[in-house]
């Protein structure tokens, strides 16, 4: 049964079960105490914040254990903004970041901060120059993911690391999605991540922070981990988290490489076997494991519980696979379709058997869905009218988008569809179908009634 | 080997071992996905919230799991004042909380707010006449230990319960110690609690809050543990939490039946074996598996060692064991000696020869620690002095207090002798001393310098 969705939670490594089986026996008592059960906690605490220091490429006495990676960013943020907050309370991140990150600057926008969301191209990366644009005076912190966790796309990490170092600005790296594959490149000044998505245990995250970086923890706070993350050490978990970074770093030049072909492998056969589809992302400057593609004409709900009867696990940004009704921010700001969204994201050890079998059951789920909710072009009209509007208010995604792609063909090429949606994801894609469909997005508008109102011209 | 120090943390339960390994095969995908491990995930994390309220005694709904006690406590008080902000900003804690709800109160202070602690007893309980008295206008929260850590004693939580629901006053139970043993009487509004405590995994605790009452959530947050608390679940972590808790409950009456047995024989048995000790707490209103005793004349940093080289693993609130230099606040706060201190925590399990072993040992080691300190009253001067003053400055817990027992007999009956000492421990273990060896504490004065100095008159 292939678990193809590794960037929510990997499997737990080999090495971290038996590592963590072992730290119960001998790590769980108090580290804090000195009698001889509290010093061997001691001696596993220290040896894991080594191990963790040596693979994230700093000092151990800069790095905390956290309970989650969430954790560790929302620390990590509120430390550094309070730590220099008589420089100025502004916060730049990029538009894609997790919603951790994005929720930190939400509590500080809260608190009369301001937070800066630098845009992304269509691959979701942000443009160093522009990231660097923002840096301007009452910077308090910048913070980038070190690559996407919907579409695997890397950031710039090391050019806008040098225009932060340039401007004065720490940069605090999210490398939740990376880390397990290599070091994050140099100039950081914090770095967040979190254990179980490197086949680490749930709650270890940790949290470095550069020397002669200004931080002061915000919080209760107690003598552990340096004052910066309060509460008794989760140990066994941590020493496994350890273990399991090593073991995945001695194996991720290889498995990297492989998992690379397999997804190669998707990105080039799913536009050859789906219909109007769109696959999004950097094709080459992303991360080993993971790809994401969106399928016209199909609710992302409906199509990850069918790929789950067929027995693949997957991901989703649509926003009919979530309670919010919004499609994923990150998609939003790539400007790319969010409908029938997959993310696949292949853990260590997928194999390529299961890729081979993912791509053949594919094209008939997608199929089925579609037909299902009726997503077959209509005939053309015999006499094609001048324009036509579309009601679909009160529908959701996909079927704003079903209706204009039935009808499109019905007004004459320089004729116009006007959609009337109330559907947040038809905003992003209804201008994504024109451009996968050689049609032209003319622009939104409002119904007397205040309803979105979506103008496409027919062009082909 | 015996181990000790239950309170600080309990080796881990077999059925928690049992209960982390399945979860760790079944239960290490993300709760909130849809797919087949995420469901399975959901499911144990359903059962666990279950079994976990059904041992608080509240609703599932009411209970999130935390990454720690400390935690669960953090986010408790602050929701907690948060939500009741518009009423005021007081905060109420008894004067022997656990270091996490005092730190909790730190940062309110230094937030604004204002923190009343409550005054104990010689026992350690605070009397809620005077809880009560407190809860006054303004007030916006209360906390009460279900019982303490450091010595053992039963808080009166139902009477403090009926006081703060008198006066509109939510309020708090830190259950740490006790929930293992026995569900917190009724009235509480908010519980936390910590799973590591009671023989289950580090990395868990629990917080439970009353359906209506008013709890604002601060710092940043998701959409994990109703909002309560942000980051991926620690799943495997928190079914064998609540695994080993229904487990342990289910052997509490019996065990800590036992176990008040064995402490009760430690409790009778020290005065007798060792000379100059008092045992603090209260006697019968108490943990059943704990008990603290103060030894004049010894640091406890040395009787530590020297019990841990006999296999015996213990902890102190002596001031010589910590890096802070000021002895135990629950030991201030209860007006009790300091010096020497011991505290002894059975784990479930404890075998009732380890016990007979300790007590065999713990004379001789005592003994050969104030041997090694010159602990040895001085044979009484020929003509004694009407006033000696000991100049005890610079020098550590226990030498001002066997300094001061040295020349004791050197001056006539009526006579005093003045400690000069800077050692924070002084100020508490000097009239400790008085009241053990029936002598009378004038009181303290400063010498020209500026340097403490405490006045004793010879009694007896």
């Amino acid at each position: 049964m292939p678990y193809f969705d590794a960037a929510s939670a990997a499997p737990l490594h080999p090495v971290a079960r038996q590592a963590l089986l072992a730290a119960l026996d001998e790590g769980w008592a108090d580290p804090a105490r000195l009698y001889r059960e509290g010093r061997r906690a001691r001696l596993l605490l220290d040896a894991a914040r080594e191990a963790a220091a040596e693979a994230v490429g700093c000092r151990p006495d800069e790095l905390v254990f956290t309970p989650s990676g969430t954790r560790a960013v929302h620390s990590g943020v509120s430390g550094a903004l309070a730590g220099r907050r008589r420089v100025g309370g502004r916060l730049v991140v990029s538009a894609v970041e997790h919603s951790s990150v994005l929720h930190a600057g939400e509590a500080h926008a809260a608190a009369g901060g301001t937070v800066t969301e630098v845009p992304v191209g269509r691959t979701g990366a942000v443009d160093p120059a522009a990231f660097a644009a923002e840096l301007g005076e009452g910077t308090a912190l910048a913070c980038l993911q070190s690559a996407n966790h919907e579409v695997g796309t890397e950031q710039p990490v090391a050019e806008v690391a040098e225009a932060c170092r340039a401007a004065g600005v720490p940069l605090l790296v999210d490398a939740a999605q990376s880390l397990g594959w290599g070091p994050v490149p140099e100039g950081w000044s914090l770095l967040a991540a979190s254990a179980h998505k490197w086949g680490g245990p749930a709650g270890v995250g940790l949290l470095a922070v550069r020397k002669g970086v200004r931080f002061a923890p915000q919080g209760p706070s107690d003598e552990r981990e340096s004052g910066r993350a309060p509460g008794f050490e989760n140990l066994p978990a941590i020493v496994a988290a350890a273990a399991s970074l090593r073991a995945v770093r001695a194996e991720a030049a290889a498995e990297g490489a492989r998992l690379r072909e397999l997804v190669d492998r998707i990105r080039a056969r799913v536009p050859e076997l789906v219909p109007d589809v769109e696959v999004v992302g950097d094709p080459v400057r992303r991360l080993p494991h993971l790809v994401t593609f969106s399928c016209l004409y199909v609710d992302g709900e409906t199509l990850l519980s069918e790929l789950d009867r067929e027995g693949f696990s997957v991901s989703s940004g649509s926003s009919c696979t979530s309670s919010t009704l919004t499609p994923s921010h990150v998609l939003r700001a790539m400007g790319v379709l969010s409908e029938g969204n997959v993310r696949v994201s292949l853990p260590a050890g997928t194999d390529s058997a299961d890729v081979d079998r993912f791509l053949a059951v594919l094209p008939g789920v997608v199929a089925s869905v579609r037909e299902r909710l009726g997503a077959a072009p209509a005939a053309a009209e015999p006499e094609p009218a001048q324009e036509l509007v579309v009601d679909a208010l009160g529908k959701r995604c996909p079927i704003p988008v079903i209706e204009l792609a039935k009808v499109i063909g019905s007004v004459r090429v320089g004729g116009t569809v006007t959609v009337l949606s109330d559907d947040a994801a038809a905003r992003l894609d209804i201008p994504a179908w024109c451009e996968m469909r050689g049609q032209r997005y003319v622009g939104e508008t409002a119904t007397p009634q205040g309803a979105p109102a979506y103008v496409v011209r027919r062009a082909t």
